[in-house]
């Protein structure tokens, strides 16, 4: 596959793509944005890159944290590829965008990882709440993100606690959405089946009892609007992953730039791939 | 609690205990036999303790192999407990034997792991089928070792191979059950439902067809005497990694003793542990 530029591409021609059309237009940078509404059924993995020396660590950490960090696939040290999640891939060059941190700051971000990448690399493959947008659409969900190209779920740091596993540490990362009220059974329900997307909320109603004082202060994604006739509830989020890094000032991290997530050829409707 | 040996217990007496309570009678050494039927509802973990060293390799042949190794929990290197699968359990006195394997033999079966035990040792604990008892006692499934008090699980090596993640590799280990031909659906319904306990059978019919030729050439368990009106089904098995173990000549790997599990607090109703 060339890697010069061609045409851009609109989302709504990705949005019933195979994950390997998806893979494709990003590695040619036809696609450069967010991977909302894309490949709709096949799980997006939130990606997380380390040196082996923290890999057994960081693998505990996503066990014993399964909401924010639902483990699909593990590469081996220096392969940039799985063949289980997505053959044929390269991590390096099918991913929008990158985030590199380093001694517990974000330094870089960058859209192709060749020149970064090491033979002591390790990239984890973590489920992530877009995966479930097909589930939510054709639910009838009238999550702001799913219904407005501009809109983009808000991450916040949570006055909770995640489980600590060797060098990580750090709070609970969750992700917001207004949920209209009379959806709101329907949609813990929706959730709930999926334990690889984050399963169900983890908390619903006033924000200040999971430590959101106010919910224009986002740590990541976009301040959201408010929206009238709406709960709202908070998920588990991968950022959990990088609000470690950053806490516990690990030497060096890599990830996907958030809502930039790895398309793999994981169908969500199969929970094991055993 | 005394380690100084008390009267032995009949399994009748464990079958509704509390995991807390199977464990202090296993330390107590007032029950050494294996743990079929106990604790009820809970999960009992294989146990697989390896120097640290190949920890990270071996979780991600866990992953890798949900079918046969469903990852429960991981301790800490040094650290022979885990407060979430097991409070106040202690992996080397509360598992009523283990297995000592060293340079791809087994050498030894002891009670007791407080002598071996190293700061560099890390303990997996898997799912096992013995945690869906109560689910197949209830749905009135006739398994011979849900009735019979002398009856127990074959295991064999089959001709069907594990994804293979650094050091490990090997053949999958099944799980042999004569199922009565009227519950042959219900059985693949039941156990489907249970991921982390092996999910449903990798296998039904003839045993040639995954490299078993002959059900009495047992590798593992006990010879199954014939039942008539059955369907040979096969499941993947938690042995699998001491199969590999012993493939792959690694040089030390600790388990229980087969079917002498460690009994967690874990529920087997929640799939998660979120």
């Amino acid at each position: 596959m060339s890697l010069i530029d061609r045409a851009p591409l609109a989302r709504e021609s990705l949005t019933h793509a195979a994950p390997s059309g998806v893979r494709a237009a990003i590695r040619a940078r036809q696609w450069t944005g967010n991977t909302k509404r894309m490949a709709l059924g096949y799980h997006q993995a939130n990606v997380t890159i380390l040196p082996e020396r923290f890999a057994f660590d960081f693998m505990r950490f996503c066990h014993r944290n399964p909401r924010s960090l639902p483990l699909l696939d593990v590469t081996d040290p220096g392969v940039p590829s799985r063949a289980l999640a997505a053959p044929g891939a390269d991590l390096r060059t099918d991913i929008p965008a990158f985030c590199v941190y380093r001694d517990g700051a974000l330094v870089e971000r960058v859209s192709d990882l060749r020149a970064l990448w090491r033979d002591d690399h390790v990239a984890f493959l973590t489920g992530c709440n877009l995966s479930l947008d097909q589930v939510l659409v054709e639910a009838g969900i009238r999550f702001p993100h799913l219904v407005r190209e501009d809109a983009f779920p808000a991450q916040y740091r949570s006055s909770l606690s995640a489980r600590e596993a060797g060098a990580f540490s750090g709070p609970v990362v969750l992700s917001y959405r207004p949920v209209q009220e009379e959806q709101l059974l329907r949609v813990i329900e929706l959730t709930s089946r999926f334990p690889l997307c984050h399963g169900g909320p983890v908390h619903i109603g006033d924000p200040s009892r999971v430590g959101i004082k106010d919910l224009s202060a986002i740590d990541w994604g976009r301040i959201p609007e408010p929206v009238p006739g709406t709960v709202p509830a908070f998920w588990a989020c991968g950022i959990t992953a990088q609000a470690a890094a950053l806490a516990c000032v690990i030497p060096e991290m890599i990830t996907h730039a958030p809502g930039h997530m790895f398309v793999t050829d994981l169908p969500v409707s199969d929970r094991t791939f055993g």
